[in-house]
């Protein structure tokens, strides 16, 4: 399929709506700080949210589950064996999942972990720029990395892991690179105010797992995905105060949220 | 005692007003997802919550608190550990607790963990249709469950339930039932919005603790929790414009419930 | 320095703007009830926040954070061996770390952590007057702990950890004391709604370990947090109908505090 901007902004309306009718069941395997939020906001998308992420479930579940999201934010060790217990199973049973590298590079513990699940063949990679550049690394045997990496510096990053992985990778910042390892697509929607609130891009994570689920179109569900959840928040900012408010509204902007203000609002590029 | 709708509406305005009068202590084993909201909630209540949930402390803390919740829904091995110790310290020491069986059935672990501490005669079991069928099956030797089974479909399993633990069960749904093993109470209030929001059932739980430590009458506490939870839910509705709103909006209206407004709204047949 | 409560207020309203310049790097070591709204305070007063707890991260990147939060809610094992290592290597590295010793004296296993973590002298300590009488006691080798002891009763326990670990110690109540073993300040501004949030205090010792980062004077630091927070506090009950919206407003109000709002609204003497 030729990609364009127009007809990326068609197949992110259309997968809004398929995830929409579809009600996916997400597994998570994330961090202690944002499974709330990440919970509230998959039901606020419409999705089922399963936090499962022990042991001995982990790995069953996620073959039923329509998406797993397996992030690396507080990875106690039984959740990093719940993790590869999951990733194997998603693997094995064809569910998509997505890998959220959280501060990896700085931090040794997580950095082992994400290169072992980078080996699983994420279907999908979600990271700032210097977590792209840490997974490169890390497959490619360890670099140091700034977290003031910009998104530009890390697109040829994403590229390779792509290429290695068979998957998607997104690198977030104030635009987002999206890419299979063919064509890079820039993201343009957006709002300063979901980098004050704790979870903002775990939960995106979670919402990709969603899509993932629904849509086959790798590269097109995660552009829907991200376009989908910055709309929202652009939308959120408006009728918000600060980040308090900011992280309710929202909530109801991703529940309100509906295909004729995404299309007239996504800046797909 | 003859149960009547008339006199179960006034054992539930009395047992609220007992409970706020009260502020009972109540010890929360409960998942990583919802633990944060479970404690806003008792706090809305007036009651005091304490979420002492690691070995060599869960069980001492339960002889002393007013009510326990042993909730399922991420039951690390630690935290396993925990329920049981605090479970039989519940069950020597004469505290009433509720056993909340999340999404047991599906998932091994938890279906294993549930049905020992079924076996320690829980005070209160709450949970959907899915779970008290499960739960019935754990007793007898492991069935099937479907998600989407129906609260009818459940209630001689809660019966069955109630009847071998002594205690009582609610079943939760569009229309809750709740039984002693004798008496079957349906519950009409409620709101479509608590599905949409992550611990609406898990929080349930927790209040149902702090009312069975309150009140004598297991049946008329568990009545009382479950309308005065939902008709809290029915208020923020009216002030809400989505999930996330509606959240706060119910904390508000727990807090700020009062005798009058459970007595005109409670549905209780 | 002398200290009045004219310069204290001075010194407040500079430690604030400092903190708001140089978003400092917090590592928090925190209980699972209230880590997300930890983070969300600190992002709303502009600091980094950094769960990191687990062993083999939490003490290398104490190492590198501008201030550690270490607080004992729901310590479990994994937690209790990564707040051990962060605490020796804060205290080898000189980062300030703050210890709040979460219902310590009642419940066994965390008050022999805390014992072991004040030998260590954290910079900070911040509880309510039960706990800082009992980690007094801990160190003198125990003693019975009432919750419902006064500020004024736990000023001389206070004062002798401080004299003892050279640090800083903050006592919560409608009136708040903090003393550095020679000074005692009393700091009058807060809200009862504060105590309706799970997070209100735990928040608080984040928001304590962010200044101790920035501002080198530990008693002026703690003055300035506490009052800062408390003064946010305030702003947000103004604007609140009950518990649910107040931390929505609280987290607004932090955000959104101005340097001549904290120096027309502080209370210290």
């Amino acid at each position: 399929m030729m990609r364009t901007p127009e007809n990326l902004t068609d197949t992110t309306v259309a997968a809004w709506e398929a995830v929409r009718a579809a009600g996916p069941l997400v597994q998570c395997l994330t961090n202690a700080v944002t499974t709330n939020f990440t919970a509230n906001v998959l039901l606020a998308l419409g999705a089922a949210p399963a936090m499962v992420d022990i042991p001995g479930e982990a790995g069953p579940f996620a073959t039923v589950a329509s998406g797993v999201l397996i992030n690396l934010g507080t990875p106690a060790a039984e959740q990093r064996e719940a993790m590869l217990e999951a990733a194997r199973a998603a693997a094995d049973g064809g569910t998509p999942w997505v890998l959220d590298p959280v501060a990896i590079g700085v931090l040794p513990v997580r950095t082992r972990l994400a290169a072992e699940l980078r080996a699983l063949r994420p279907t999908v990679v979600r990271g700032n720029a210097s977590e792209i550049l840490a997974l490169d690394g890390a497959g490619a045997g360890g670099r140091g990395v700034d977290a003031a990496d910009a998104v530009d510096d890390a697109v040829a990053a994403a590229h390779r892991i792509a290429r290695a992985t068979g998957g998607v990778v997104a690198v977030s910042g104030a635009t987002d690179a999206v890419t299979d390892g063919e064509t890079v697509v820039r993201l343009g929607n957006g709002h300063e105010l979901l980098t004050r609130v704790t979870g903002g891009g775990c939960a995106l994570g979670a919402v990709m797992a969603a899509f993932a689920g629904v849509v086959e179109d790798r590269l097109a569900a995660a552009v829907a995905a991200i376009t989908a959840y910055n709309v929202a928040a652009e939308r959120a900012a408006e009728a918000s105060e600060g980040p308090g408010s900011f992280a309710v509204a929202f909530l109801d902007a991703i529940a309100g949220l509906d295909a004729g203000t995404l299309r007239a609002r996504a800046v797909i590029a």
